[in-house]
């Protein structure tokens, strides 16, 4: 009974139909029919014009978005546990080719307005310190935490302000859309890019890079050519991508992971480290504890010493949930 | 009837059957079963133990192989018309931190091995100069040449003296053995490194990154996360090349696609620019002949003014083949 | 009345004659006597084989090293308020190709034993998190404090034990060794390189590179050139760095300017922000004290809402030194 | 007697003299009065506004300039002897982060209208091959060849017309000018940066890179500072940039150098691989003669088996370039 992560859980039905259905002969990269419907489709979701490039994977979509928006000898501002500084080996160095992430707190791997303008108002306008020029956001935050309309639409103005792009690192997009109940802009207003994740909800191997300024594109593909992101057979990323947004199934199975992770959350109420707004729960839990559910079955990550993350996927096996509830419920 | 590239067709039976039986829960990025079954699958293959790795394209599988054995101050040593050189937008010079291609002319794309010591001895042994810190060979070459295995000897040879490492860029290396009918590592012996292709030849979208050091493997996987590379459900990356590697399925779709350009090549016999070794035929052709075979429903590329390049896939249909073959017989 | 800083104080005459006499016929870059002597004299006065290059800036020197020692996927651990983090404009990152900075906390901008290895101890031992490589320290820090030489030997164990190499910022590294009364090599024990600072301390445009494993200059010679430090008239820099060392005007021009600033840390006794070691004074002063100083014909830097930084230079004048010591009592 | 070359010659004593006078206490960085005079000096020199900043070598200011003006994934034509191809280490490479330099031919290193439209019409305007973004033209050129008025402004119009901009390596660009008669704005129009060289001709350490685009400063100067050449005590460095432009000495020590090339060129009529119009003289030379004028107490490199490279520099003595001339007369 598995509640490591959502990154690997299995592929939605209706994406591997669509892959079959794509591999019939069309143009290589992405001159194919379904690469070009992309624009459409999420121009139509996002109701505003975008330009969408597939990538392999969300570290290259947020890579190639920074390195879109922001020069070498520039600074990104993102929270300390910000997936791009923690988890993807420099990776943002390495696309933006040295580029600075610099580090602001706040609760719940959530950026407070306040938390931005005091990072920015900490550098000296010189030559010698690096200019920010960015500002990446995590929707939902690393500890499954959901901005707001109105806190999305606030940071964004804070970013124009100062004269930052914004980028959201939506590897948990589609968990944070469900969780508000809100149109898909409204969960992003005010980006310049967005990292349009699939792959932890039924895709394979496909995230979207959702450009709100068409214009950049053209930058991004030279990018994403350059970084070994050009697949040939790329009319295989966009039918996932298609299929998913298509007939709303990136919210149906977000819906499904989200409430899967609310049952939980129940279960725990005195143990939450963090409200369980998307599919990911953090809580309280001692050595014996987590050994004793695990005596049981079930598989998660501690989150250092006395607690543990657990992550619900799409396809969260409803017998598997209730019973870890409940054990939960009787530690 | 299509003959533009191999890059775009068809996935294998085979390889969608070994991704769909890949849909199983598993443990995240390589460390499933699949992408730990690669090592051996490999070294069984290759005869030698090696590391191998999945990649989503031969740039990023070719990118990576340079990154790890030039440092960002050291150069190439290439074929002037190499993909890498050519047709990779700067990819190499990415991955690798700005370390230089130094150009090297020779018939077929094939470079002699005098060709590459006339390179390395233009160059001055001192710091303003770049230095060359590895040889980079294309097998099949970019004009679907073939480097016979005493000829990869010896260069493997040239470049040891050198103290060069040798990368083999073979995405079309089936080819290449299949028309060698030697074993894997005669037509690429003395390589450091080895891009293996699947994409072209039946898979969707994985290449197998060979290092025939094993000790490099660390290094190879830090920078394939760094670029965005290391995909979360890796498995299915895994799956595609153990279904080609086994059972000798890339060798027997690689015969398929080199008999198919023999039957061309038959027909085209006066007007060969270079002899037809793996699955690419340039053929001189006139304008007037191309638009000729065009308006008989035949897709293919220009190759400059009076030329053109044929390219057979895997799933080349021999009605299309054999329809093309007298067609080019007829002009 | 100039406490600005040291990094814009006069030349020393004794380096202006060095350079005079430096002005004769020579091979070009290094290859000139002056340059070729650096080693040995280096060598000398740490008791130990080390390498020697000149360089321009100490960003340079210090990017230099680190790209010596730290792959671009590496990480470098550093203070909060390392000079490399906060006043090099991302060099550090522009060097090593993307190289992080992971940021440790520490009073006076120094580095315990344990903060170092409370940084290494918070990093996953995978392939998503940037591995540490070197621990650089600043020697005097960037508040003016001296690492003991026990503290030096120490943090040393503690980076070998890591497996880091240890680069040691010395733009002020004079000062420390003025201020310890211990060999060089004493106050900067177990680095594997340090930048070596002249140029605050009497120089006009030479920091000496030194590599304690001279096995690595090959390799910083070449970052040297690629990041156009090569200078073709390098005597002069050559000629600046043996005019300090030799016959100690490094030492007695650092125990000019530490003295001056003890005087004025005499004299502020109550307000020292961080004891005075070196030759920086930080002090607590309302905006109405600085302003009275100033109107008095003082010249520094404001250091925040409620202080001031006072730097004493190797020429620091007696007489305006004494003024300021009595100003600042009679506040 | 030394014909080596002229990146090593004495400093002119008007340049010592202006060090000299810039000793005296001032701010740091590029803040001092010396440095802000720049802008002015070189807007006057060259009739029209430019922005003014001095790099410690030809590499720099060179590579300085072409960071600012091609991106990372963008391409640079020039020609296949130029220094920022063979003589810089791969600095381009660096400072540009992997940007190409896309070769092309011409004699005396040259490169002719004709030769830059072939170098951009092999480009595919694709995503799979690198763009050119500018245009890098050596006056005078690596064979001591001096672009035409005309030429320049030829070459410039197809820069333009194909959106590219324009860089001048001018390391000897004096020599250029002196040998055209011209105004300095005749020989480099059409540029958008030039590399002033003065360490050449009679400078010590610092080149001018002359931004004719003054909107482009503030990002030239914050790559500057990022890649360690932005020096504390830079009045050293303007002091030496006014010297020679003021009053025309570095016009004056160019005619200088060029009289004594064209004499040794008169005394080698015969063996000149190149018309001498600058202070470079390339003659056919046996080893036996090379050995007979070294046996002589002329220094000189080899140029290839069969010739020789002599260089004379501001300071040539004409006793020297008499002896030289007759010695070559008489061979």
């Amino acid at each position: 009974m598995q509640f490591l992560s959502d990154n690997a859980a299995a592929v939605h039905p209706r994406v591997w139909q669509a892959m079959r259905n794509a591999d019939a002969p069309q143009p290589p990269y992405d001159n194919d029919a379904l690469s070009h419907g992309l624009d459409a489709a999420f121009s139509e979701l996002f109701e505003r014009p975008c330009a969408v490039l597939w990538a392999a994977t969300g570290t290259a979509a947020n890579c190639l978005a920074l390195a879109t928006l922001v020069p070498p000898h520039g600074g990104v501002i993102c929270h300390r546990e910000a997936h791009i500084e923690t988890d993807e080996c420099g990776a943002p160095g390495f696309y933006t080719h040295g580029a600075k992430l610099i580090l602001a707190e706040g609760e719940g791997a959530l950026l407070a307005p306040a938390a931005v303008t005091a990072a920015i108002g900490a550098i000296r306008r010189d030559v010698h310190q690096v200019q920010p020029h960015a500002l990446s956001l995590t929707q939902a935050s690393e500890y499954g935490r959901v901005y707001r309309p109105g806190e999305m639409a606030e940071l964004g103005g804070v970013a124009r302000e100062h004269g930052l792009k914004l980028h959201v690192d939506g590897a948990r997009f589609a968990n944070a859309v469900a969780f508000l109940e809100c149109t898909p802009w409204e969960a992003c207003q005010g980006a310049d890019t967005l990292a349009f994740g699939c792959i932890k909800n039924g895709g394979m191997s496909a995230e979207a890079l959702v450009l709100f300024d068409p214009e950049l594109a053209d930058l991004a593909r030279l990018r994403r050519k350059r970084a070994g992101h050009l697949q040939s057979k790329g009319r295989f990323l966009a039918a996932q991508l298609l299929a998913l947004v298509e007939d709303g199934l990136w919210l149906d199975n977000a819906r499904a992971a989200n409430a899967a992770a609310r049952e939980l959350a129940r279960a725990a109420a005195g143990r939450l480290l963090h409200p369980v707004e998307a599919n990911e729960v953090f809580l309280a839990l001692s050595a014996d504890e987590r050994a004793a559910l695990r005596a049981q079955g079930f598989a998660f990550y501690d989150w250092g010493e006395d607690a543990a993350r657990l992550v619900t996927a799409w396809n969260a096996d409803p017998g598997h949930v209730h019973s870890l509830a409940e054990a939960i419920g009787k530690l």
